[in-house]
């Protein structure tokens, strides 16, 4: 049995988004599945020097326009949140709670994190929007309030970050492919290369 | 009869390498032809902070091989020259002048240089390759030398840097479909379909 890939991303990357609604599929007609694993860019870019692509001077503008378009593209629906970036700590947190107790919840919950940001233009760096979309996929409200107070979640979230920096992780989405490292949604095309031909 | 594409690069970019190999054969498709521009990244970057790719912490190593996995998907030869990036200021400044004499002695000219950084590893920030480069397309020796040695052609290429900065350029590749911007080799999927629809 082939390892899972590795999909590494950030709850505020427009980017990561496009790949969340991709990467599943992608990866299953080549048998392959995927490990989502939520980073925080803010923790990468202490290591890297790097900024959040919207301030950075005339990339940002381009930016803005690149996202829609990008999305448009792939045939997915975006609309650039009112609120952006965010803080999406408690979003990523959750996920690995969650992950702990189905992965398939997990994953479910982090598309509903992405699509409320950059469909419904939701705060999901709201704790109580967090939970919200956690109880739909079946979380027991009290049990991840409690777990996002204590210490044991964030020691995991900050782990999780370590090692994908040490993985070389500078971005997101970032994905591994049995130790081959593809940065952008717009990797996808040859990660699918990869997958079908084991490297090229 | 629609107006070319703008197609900006710096000669010492690889993804900028790689989509010189196919802008104009798109283009073509699609009855468009293309405004070859080069720039030189380092007085974009002077506005934008921005930073050569290979230096920058994990990013950089990422790069290398992000290269060279990238000609390989576009079927392109590709061998990481020895020395980079290198001062593209004489190779750039040499098109211009080229260019007004022969649109098509400053694209073959272009070429050759990218080529022969990006295949055959040579120096091309050295003057005497520079100026071998042209003459193989018919450029008068001397006469470039002169040109390069004086202020027009000093003053033509800071005239470009800066109306490409003014047009929001901040890479390389860039390229300009009908006011619509599109940053990166990757974007060529992008261009292409923007170019057979009107627009997407």
């Amino acid at each position: 049995m082939s390892q899972p890939i590795d999909f590494y991303f950030d709850f505020s990357s427009p980017y990561g988004y496009l790949a969340s609604e991709t990467i599943d599929d992608l990866a299953a007609r080549h048998g392959r599945q995927v490990s989502w694993r939520p980073i925080l860019l803010g923790a990468v870019f202490r290591q890297t020097g790097g900024v959040p692509l919207t301030m950075v001077p005339l990339k940002g503008e381009y930016s803005l326009r690149d996202f829609s378009r990008s999305a448009r593209f792939l045939n997915l629906p975006y609309i650039h949140p009112p609120t952006f970036p965010l803080n999406t700590i408690q979003a990523a947190r959750s996920f690995y709670c969650l992950h702990d107790q189905s992965d398939e919840m997990a994953r479910a919950f982090a598309h509903s994190i992405y699509r409320a940001f950059f469909r419904d233009g939701r705060d999901v760096s709201d704790i109580d929007i967090v939970l919200e979309l956690a109880v739909r996929h079946g979380a027991d409200r009290a049990a991840l309030a409690a777990a996002l107070d204590g210490p044991a979640l964030k020691e995991r979230l900050k782990a999780e970050c370590d090692e994908a920096i040490g993985k070389g992780v500078f971005g997101s989405p970032y994905v591994i492919v049995d130790g081959e490292p593809f940065f952008g949604v717009d990797r996808l095309p040859q990660i699918e290369r990869w997958l079908a031909s084991g490297g090229f």
